[in-house]
């Protein structure tokens, strides 16, 4: 049986390095945020109290990322939105990540960036039940990406950063583009997308999609 | 003079035949809806008392639709949504039209229809300042489609009831499939989208779109 173990390897080898197993392209897992806030753990303790910790309800798909117990309201010129979840753990800096149609009830024009990319962005007000914090900059409309790990990349053929285009099948189908490649060791392969952008396409958590570059 | 305006016009012809005028296609505006309600003359008078007339506040940009001052309220089995608009004039059968978001609050599953397609559509409870309705269908999220004149569609070299993909550019760009033409002569050209599929794309009324094929 050695030979035919061998021979079944030099295969193996032989598909990857030709880059066949593409063919595993249309199995990426879809992940839909709505609106969220992650916080630093100085922001989260003017908010909720000297020493608070956040309380876990759910594990997020990434690892280490989890949804928690508590909401706060962001408050603009315009209007407030009340409930907004908080993820967890604490981050180095206060992100709040909106929805577009959030933009025009809260009223404030916040650009479509990558996660941590704050510089120039507009802030807010959060409210939560011991304190508030008028943020300077930190809020954002999520630039669609794909987590993954760097031999998903590699199997993909991308590389992290590159910007790619993703196909949706059916009636609402399409295409997005400028999606972009977010791979590293601690990612698991997830295409992320806000509930507007889900809706638009008529993407559900069940959904799959393709890249097609 | 008369001599040059022959060769005009024959070249005219010519430019049309060779389809070059589908340069044109770049020009298409974009029109966006959010959720509403379109009412039989019947369904009026119950929601609002007998003889009631729907009071104009802004005309649409297709002929002869406009914007009420008019809101009723939905209420499905699992939330309600308020001051949902009117759009005039009221129409052969009651139509709402809604957000694939509105779904999950107001808990019923609402297919995506070209307007006035109500067969299986499911129903819903208006709720209005005289009475209320318990709708047995009518409710549907809207087919993305482009109206356009029978001469439009010529010039673009697409008919009623094709289906088209349009392209948009930008960072949150891409593609839209399965776009509906809606070709007749009562209509002002326009591609039409809810309020959700706009933001995805992040498009605006002042947005101009391209039909691919």
């Amino acid at each position: 049986m050695g030979k035919y173990d061998d021979l079944a390897a030099l295969l193996l080898e032989a598909i990857k390095e030709g880059g066949y197993l593409k063919a595993d392209l249309s199995s990426i897992p879809v992940g839909i945020s709505n609106r969220h806030i992650h916080l630093s753990q100085v922001d989260l303790e003017t908010l909720f109290g000297a020493g608070y910790q956040l309380t876990k309800t759910k594990d997020l798909s990434q690892p280490m990322q989890y949804a928690c117990k508590e909401t706060l309201i962001l408050a603009g010129p315009k209007g407030t939105i009340e409930k907004v979840r908080i993820l967890g753990p604490a981050r180095k800096e206060t992100q709040v990540e909106i929805l577009l149609a959030d933009c025009f009830k809260l009223g404030i024009t916040a650009p479509v960036r990558s996660s941590g990319d704050l510089q120039g962005t507009p802030g807010i007000t959060l409210i939560g039940p011991k304190g508030s914090i008028l943020l300077s900059k930190g809020v954002l409309i999520a630039q669609r990406h794909i987590h993954m790990t760097l031999d998903n990349a590699h199997n993909f053929g991308v590389t992290d950063g590159e910007l790619v285009t993703i196909q949706i099948d059916g009636l609402r189908g399409g295409t997005y583009s400028n999606v972009l490649i977010r791979a590293n060791n601690t990612s698991a392969l997830e295409f992320h997308i806000d509930t507007e952008e889900a809706n638009a396409m008529q993407l559900a958590s069940t959904s799959k999609i393709t890249i097609t570059k």
